[in-house]
C-alpha cells in the first residue's frame, strides 16, 4: 500500500483490515513467498499489528518479479472464439516484467495504438524454485493466486513482424493483484469463476475449470524449459469474451473503465488514459 | 568477481588489474549504471583501490537484469544464411533472466535437448529509462556494451507450439561479459568484428557493420512499445555462422568448449556439460 515505489508490505485480516507487516518482511518478494516465512507470518496475532490506511493506492501484489511468464490460448471456449486450434502443448510468451502495476492504477493505452484490448487471467505465484519438476509436486511449489490482466495490444501483437512480446509489455499492461491469496486459503484452483466488464458491460465470463493444461501441469511443464524462481508469475490464459474476437471487434479508448475478478482472490479496476 | 550470490563488483585499471569497487557501488546494478554515478567512479584514482583475486570466478557483468530483450535475424548475412526475409522491421523476443550466467561458467545442455545452438552478440545495457524515445537520444540512454552468448535450442524454440522464448531460457543460456564496456569507450558500436569457435574450430565471424537495424535504431524502436530501465539489456542479433545453419547442422554435446569474443569487450569460454 502507499504511493509508487514507496508501498508498505500489508495482509488483510479476518475483518478485512490490512495490516503493516514492514516489521516482518522488507516487501512481498521472492524471499517472503517462502513457506517457512509464511508460515510464521501466519502464526502472528495479526491484530496486534498497525493498521495501513485503507484508502492508500493499492500496488502489485508481488515485487521484484523477476518473470512473468503467460500461456497463450488456454481455455477450450477461447481458443474456439479465436478460430485458433486447441494447442497440444502449452504456448508460452513472456510479458515485460516493467509492465506490472497496481489493480486501480491508471491503464495507459500506448501511443499509435487501435487495439487495446483486456484478458482476464489466474495468475499463479511461484514460492519455490522449481526446476524439472514432476506434475505430482507442482503445486508445492506454488505459493498462491492473484488476479492478473494480461492487456494485449493486438496491432503490436500480431500484426507486425516477429513475436507477441511486442504487444504484451508496454507500461500498466500487468496489474495484478489486489492480493495475493495464499495456496491453502484456495480450495481448487480448477474451480474459480472469472469475470470482466467495460464500462459495466458484461464481456468476459468464464471458470478456470474448462482451461486446457491446469495450474500443476503448467507449473510442471514451464520447469522443463527454464528454472522457475520465487515471485515468478505464471499467467494461466484467458476465458472467451476478448475484444479482439467481438464482430466487430471492440477495444479500449482512454475514459473507458475496466473491471475484472475472480472468485476469491478479489477485483480491480482501471480507468484508461492516454500515454503521455 | 566470487562465487555465485556472493559477487564483488569490480572495474579493470589502465594496467588490466580488476580493482574492488564495493565500497562505491553495491552491485553493477541498474543504480549503478546511471551516467553520474559512473562518472563519479571514473574520477577515482583507481590504483587506490584494493585488488580483487584475478583468479576469481566472474560473474555476469550486469546484475538484477529486469528484461532481457534479444532481437531476431538482425544480420542481413544471418538472414540470408537461415533463408528468411530480411525483416521490415525489428523481430523482438525475450529470454528468461534467470538463464544470465558468468561469461566462463559452465553452460548446461538442458534434459532431452538435441539442437543446443550457439549465438555471438552485441549486448547493449541500458543506463537511463526510455520510453518512446527517437533515434537521435537513443545512444544517450545506453551504459555500455558487452558480449552476449544467446544459447538456444531450436527444437525447443521452432517445433514445439507458440514462442521463441521456450528455447531460449534454460539455466545458463545467457552468458554475459566479461565486461561491461561504457559507452564513452566504444568508438563506433557499428564497426565491431566478433566470433565464435567450437572446440577451437571457426563457426562464427562476423561485424556488427552487417546490423539491418543499427543499435541506436533499436533502442528507440523497442522503447514505442515498452519502457526501458537500467540495467535492462538488449541482445542485437547474430551474425552468420549458427549451428542450425550448417549442412549438416552442428549441435552441442556435453564435452564441448565454446569460445567467443567481440573487438574490444573481452572473451567468453563455456565448457558444456549435461543439466542434472
Amino acid at each position: 500500500m502507499g504511493p509508487r515505489g514507496r508501498e508498505k508490505p500489508g495482509i488483510l485480516d479476518a475483518d478485512g483490515i490490512i495490516r503493516d507487516v514492514s516489521d516482518l518482511v522488507d516487501d512481498w518478494d521472492g524471499l517472503a513467498l517462502d513457506d517457512a516465512v509464511l508460515k510464521q507470518i501466519q502464526a502472528i496475532d495479526l491484530f496486534s499489528l498497525p493498521r495501513l490506511d485503507p484508502n492508500a493506492r493499492i500496488g502489485p501484489c508481488v515485487a521484484d518479479v523477476g518473470k512473468f511468464i503467460c500461456i497463450g490460448l488456454n481455455y477450450v471456449d477461447h481458443a474456439v472464439e479465436t478460430g485458433a486450434e486447441v494447442p497440444s502443448e502449452p504456448v508460452l510468451f513472456f510479458k515485460a516484467t516493467s509492465a506490472i502495476c497496481g489493480p486501480n492504477d491508471l491503464l495507459e493505452i500506448p501511443r499509435r495504438s487501435e487495439k487495446t484490448d483486456w484478458e482476464v487471467e489466474l495468475g499463479v505465484v511461484i514460492g519455490k524454485t522449481a526446476k524439472y519438476i514432476s506434475e505430482v509436486e507442482a503445486l508445492e511449489h506454488v505459493a498462491g493466486y492473484c488476479v492478473v490482466h494480461d492487456v494485449s495490444e493486438r496491432g503490436f501483437q500480431l500484426e507486425g513482424t516477429g513475436q507477441w512480446v511486442k504487444g504484451k509489455s508496454a507500461d500498466t499492461f500487468g496489474p495484478i493483484g489486489p492480493w495475493l491469496v495464499t495456496r491453502d486459503e484456495v480450495d481448487d484452483p480448477q474451480k474459480l469463476s472469472m469475470w470482466l466488464d467495460v464500462n459495466g458491460e458484461a464481456m468476459q465470463r468464464g471458470s478456470t475449470s474448462t482451461m486446457i493444461f491446469s495450474v500443476a501441469h503448467l507449473v510442471s511443464y514451464v520447469s522443463q524449459f527454464m528454472s522457475l524462481q520465487p515471485g515468478d508469475i505464471i499467467s494461466t490464459g484467458t476465458p472467451p469474451g476478448v475484444g479482439l474476437s467481438m464482430s466487430p471487434s471492440k477495444y479500449l479508448r482512454a475514459g473507458d473503465t475496466v473491471s475484472l475478478g475472480i472468485e476469491g482472490l478479489g477485483q480491480q479496476t482501471q480507468r484508461c488514459v492516454d500515454a503521455l
